[in-house]
């Protein structure tokens, strides 16, 4: 952590982010720093600090819990930019649609997704503190980041937390060639008693578009089954899933249920998208184009104890967690996991070391800071 | 539908209900006489009336709806064994655990999972139509056929409405080797305008445990990704899966991401068993077991008008749909389908010429309805 005006060397090694691609060049940096650097790049886009440093919270802890595709590497593709064209509001300014006790139709005024759905689910999360249950929705916005975020808001309060977005269309439908819903995330949070809370936070598409790219540039095929061509038909060439081609949603081909995936990637577009009265389908703009980005969102909190005591639904969740850890293993496999738990110990790891920006982020972050007038001055953890 | 005392020659044919597998030899019944059957047999092991209508109503439902593996197939198996043997209760005695103006938790007294669920669906579409959003969970009960029938009931209502169950443990965690979670159901069903419902009915894992039974019986390969022999390895044999090995959750292996199954199973296990407070995990019983099942389900109701108008939520849905169904397909396949649409034309088709029941259920039910004291003499529709 020490400093000094010598940058150290880059490190290699295999992050958890990159999984199975293995090994990848980083700079390690200090989160608060990281959170006052963004912040600071929001301002001076005109950016109101607090909503600022809300959109620099969002987008450090996606790189901090491992979600890298989520984090600073999107700062200025899907929001500098955006600002910069004048195509996303940098003050977002929210009004209700309609109010219940126990639901919220919102409009995010075309301002900065992270600050929407932050409010948002702060709103729910009162709403269910009264009411037991309570849901929000979130018209005109823009990309809000990682799922989990908001749906993890609800974890201090000891309650479960929902929180649904669509976005731009990457994914066909079974039996479809071309790109009509996003890969759509869904993310639950569940407090437990000693273990840690259950967060699972998941694409409905098998992959990310990311991920195909990783695979272009390191000119290796993708797995068969992950995306199509622009004929419908399975590749194993990334170049055809990123030109013309499409993500396939969870479960893939027709034998292994891919219809199921595609209606979850579907559900999740209804609850964002439709119920809130924002674009779904193709209708939602790709975070790129020169255009509102009509991203919806959904938003949902449940008071456990409405149901049962929380001591008792404590124990429980400890006991199914506990169950499923110590099961029988695959033969050579050293552990299960419960959702989440591998983003915990990645966010434990960053605490204590950093977090990891591969040197091509740095890169970005060296050259947007210049254009926008915020250099990116930030001195790595020395290794 | 004519009659006679000449029972037809049973028909061959490539039902969807099977899909990949093609042709299988069944009888046709009117669905009236085959509802009322069913309703007779329940009353003879003490169901009161109104119940066994309700029993009858939702098993005879999959069996129109194509969903044959939880259709009148079970009547002894998941039923009539079990009152029989005293290990479930058949008068449904539903009390009360907590409540509040959007929230309930009921326990079914170990009595029909069809009538606890019944009854909760519509406590919980009162609770939303006061409230705008209700959640209502049950404990103590036993399997309850299609988890779609009480989404449904939501649809005349012109509300969302969700069905979860957790079920007797079949699905290996991503990483594990043994039965830990159920092939736990995620329903959800959404009104649309011109356009059909959509309705979601999927368990969260690839396949069903008797769609490798039918490959088993056929005596040919599962495709390989279905499931696991007892080592946790994937394998081709569907007797190694059903002998010692487990299912794999939807997604499959890890390269697709089959933790992602792996994670909707629990979280059905969660809302369903956990916040229920009924049996979760490894303790949920196999409905073969001579013992109380500690079956959970979780429902919820969302009021649409709560959000947006009506009218412009059926506008939309309808627009989703079309776009959906009249996007450019993959060489060689002629529809994309939405959600329950395969469903609502079978069972279109079923009112039209009766339910198909196959061979062996029909002789399962001649068995039993000896056994039982009410004859099954339901005359076939003639062909």
């Amino acid at each position: 952590m020490a400093g000094g005006r010598t940058t150290p060397a880059p490190r290699w090694e295999a992050l958890f982010i990159y999984g199975e691609d293995a090994m990848t060049e980083y700079l390690r940096y200090p989160i608060p720093a990281l959170q006052e650097y963004v912040t600071r790049f929001f301002v001076q886009l005109g950016v109101p600090p607090a909503d600022a440093g809300i959109a620099a919270d969002v987008l450090v802890a996606a790189d901090v819990r491992g979600v890298e595709s989520h984090g600073v590497i999107r700062l200025n593709t899907y929001y500098g930019s955006r600002l910069r064209k004048g195509v996303m509001s940098p003050v977002t300014v929210i009004s209700t649609v309609n109010e219940t006790a126990t639901t919220l139709a919102l409009d995010a005024g075309n301002g900065l997704g992270q600050v929407a759905a932050f409010h948002a689910m702060n709103r729910c999360l009162a709403k269910a503190a009264e009411s037991g249950v309570a849901m929000v929705t979130v018209r005109n916005s823009n990309h809000y980041g990682i799922a989990g975020y908001y749906a993890m808001m609800a974890l201090p309060h000891q309650m479960i937390g929902i929180s649904l977005t669509n976005s731009q269309p990457l994914v066909a439908p079974t039996y479809g060639s071309t790109r009509m819903l996003g890969t759509n995330p869904i993310a639950v949070a569940v407090p437990a008693g000693e273990n840690r809370p259950y967060v699972l936070d998941m694409a409905t598409s098998i992959v990310p578009i990311g991920r195909v790219t990783v695979y272009k540039e390191k000119g290796e095929p993708i797995p068969a089954g992950w995306g199509v061509d622009s004929t419908g038909r399975v590749t194993d060439n990334p170049q055809a899933v990123l030109q013309g081609g499409a993500l396939m949603p969870l479960g893939g081909v027709d034998v292994m249920r891919g219809y199921k995936g595609y209606g979850l990637a579907l559900l999740v577009d209804i609850f964002s998208g439709v119920l809130a009265g924002s674009g779904f389908g193709k209708s939602v703009a790709n975070p790129s184009d020169p255009t509102s980005a009509s991203v919806g969102h959904f938003f949902a909190a449940v008071r456990i104890d409405a149901f049962r005591l929380l001591a008792d639904f404590q124990q429980d969740m400890d006991a199914l967690i506990t169950e499923l850890k110590t099961a029988p293993r695959e033969a050579g496999q050293e552990r299960i996991y419960i959702h989440g738990e591998k983003e915990f110990e990645m966010a434990e790891r960053c605490e204590r070391e950093g977090v990891p920006l591969l040197l091509p982020t740095v890169r970005a972050l060296q050259q947007v800071g210049m254009d926008v007038g915020v250099p990116f001055d930030l001195e790595p953890v020395s290794g």
